[in-house]
């Protein structure tokens, strides 16, 4: 297990270089989980520590319940909203949270945000939906990510006056829908500060959804 | 031949920067293609390669109907459009796809972008127009570009709900056809927000065009 | 005292790339101070000198009262009201200054940023107050900022028509400030452009500011 | 005068960096130039030349009247403008042009930048004004500029639907005046997206910039 653990922990310490280099998260406010594959822990951020200070070292082990495992440091202070994710949806892999702009300005008006582009309908295959108000502390937050997403395409949640949770079939695909979550948040925002984005018909967003999750990229694990 | 694709690999790999420079891309969503001077071929990006990765040996080379002729990856998901500019536009000797933000939000709306800025009319000679609605996977999005761009001045059109594609003699001067696109269209977005920008005459759009076509830059191909 | 100087000039210096990481400014406009422990000084940024030209040793040292007591270069412009911030709070370990984007926009206005993010009571409390207008030279910056944020929570204040002023317990505190006043100016614009944002109940806002000032990050001294 | 000249080649050489860093230009759309003390004479960046390939070698000497005078390239397109203004005003030692976004849009407009940030009285003196619509190729935009700055304290103006030129007692400080202008016009442009502006009394504005245009920096020449 040690090496696999190494290898996840170095996997997801570079992985919060993209949430840096794509503008999503300011300070220290966000973080990337990977579940470990066969073993009931994951590998988080620990808490309050700068992007430029995190090493595959600093990376700690919680079990799904959220308690620390393995770490010097105490693990993000989202923890347990990604152990209820890893314990509800055996299925993900990875889980990512920010409050990067645009999305969590949709979420401040709870506000799911339109499926008007093609590249929304590839990656969310739809809207991306809004999930309740919920403090951090318990059970809430992780319940609420996953009552809104058990069910549907999208693998992003705008949690109410929050930010973003994004999951995934490992630490990267949730990185990249965080990414591509901004990325359509801001180009619709955009949009419709001058009127109305034209519809897509259901029909062609199913279309696209079908044909992105199954012929896109090299024929290998995303 | 070999030489000529080598090199031509070479610069295609390397106008991808300028992409992720000017923030014309997310994640993988955007790729360049060239012509093979003299023959029926282009290279272009792989699907889902993130730019990080692209190497000149990664860029693959296509006939003129989409089909992989060299390369171990899969060309990118948007071959089929760049082929059908190839075929059906022989003056064209680049194209550039990308979903870059503010562009794209003129494509939600189906808006197409007046050209109301100098530097506008001198790297389009017009509006900036929209392309129909088309579904990846067939020959539809080339035969939007095609339509829309044929017999105007515009090197860039505006796929609706979805895009930018931009042409030019040159790889080069496709991208540099898709960074003015985005700065224009950021520009003309921002402008319309406090209230209407005022129009050029006709006349001067086509002087400005006609200057700039033919006067600006060293007297050296671009 | 000359090693703890020292060492504060070193910190306050490279405190000033985090301003221009998070582009929260433009040219020289912006500047960071930090008192010296068990002392009646501050160090703080020269006037003028680009954020590229700093070095620890260019850092001045002031008194209380704002005079230059170390270093070959004039303070900064703001000197004064650094200055009057020590003199009025002594818990006050740093101060920055700024006129980032988003904030000196509500500033612009007059208008208080309402508390709609989660972050945002973690960090502010509640609102981020506007503070009065204040020509530089004396002391009214100083008493606009004191009087408008002693006795909150907001470690942030916009001073009408001009800018942002943080304070902290360190100078690093007060950059943190600084940085997530424009995180959270900037959100609740954008929210705001499309609607209004979902207000959160005084009571949830209490419990985050509780939670974050006493259980976030790691157990040192932030 | 080789040393001089040589010299004032690699200041302006490295000025256009600035353009670069502060996101004021895209592509090849934006130059600086400086007058040769003593001479009638100054230095431009050559036509369509990417910021990245520009060398001080590269660099071009016009004379006043737009003239090359010494260099392998072709000047700026906008040679013209700059020598006019040389001419017309004599205590200019340097001119910049972009086409910076939001300073654009405004021009797009053709509506002045209300003096409404104490950072604008402070540079500015006032609003920044607009200039006419003027087709390049002559002494049109040159006059524009010059009927417009000519007994103004601001030393930008935005001529319409076209873009920004500045002016400064040296190229430094017209660069300086270019990334502040950007600056106020973003900051102001945001604020009056969701409200107007509160106004500065004249007085108070007369007041910072007396103070700000004598006091502010070092002591030594700006």
């Amino acid at each position: 297990m040690n090496s696999l653990v190494r290898e996840l922990k170095e996997t997801v310490c570079a992985l919060h270089d993209e949430l840096v280099r794509y503008n999503l998260v300011a300070w220290t406010a966000g973080n990337v989980s990977g579940r470990v594959p066969g073993e009931d822990l994951f590998v988080i951020k620990p808490s309050g520590v700068s992007y430029d200070d995190l090493t595959p070292e600093s990376i700690v082990v919680c079990d799904l319940d959220g308690n620390l495992v393995e770490g010097e440091l105490s693990p993000s202070s989202d923890t347990a909203a990604h152990a209820y994710v890893y314990r509800a949806m055996p299925h993900v892999g990875g889980v990512v949270h920010t409050h990067s702009t645009y999305a969590s300005a949709w979420a401040a008006r709870g506000e799911a945000i339109p499926c008007v582009l093609t590249a929304m309908a590839d990656e969310f295959g739809g809207e991306i939906p809004v999930g309740p108000f919920a403090l951090i502390g318990g059970d809430d937050i992780g319940k609420g990510i996953v009552a809104t997403l058990e069910g549907r395409r999208s693998p992003a949640v705008l949690m109410r006056n929050h930010g973003v949770f994004t999951i995934g079939a490992s630490a990267k695909a949730a990185v990249k829908a965080a990414v591509m979550c901004e990325d359509v948040a801001r180009t619709v925002h955009v949009a419709r500060q001058l009127g109305e984005p034209l519809p897509i018909p259901q029909g062609d967003i199913d279309s696209l959804y079908d044909r992105y999750q199954n012929v896109y990229g090299q024929r290998s694990p995303r």
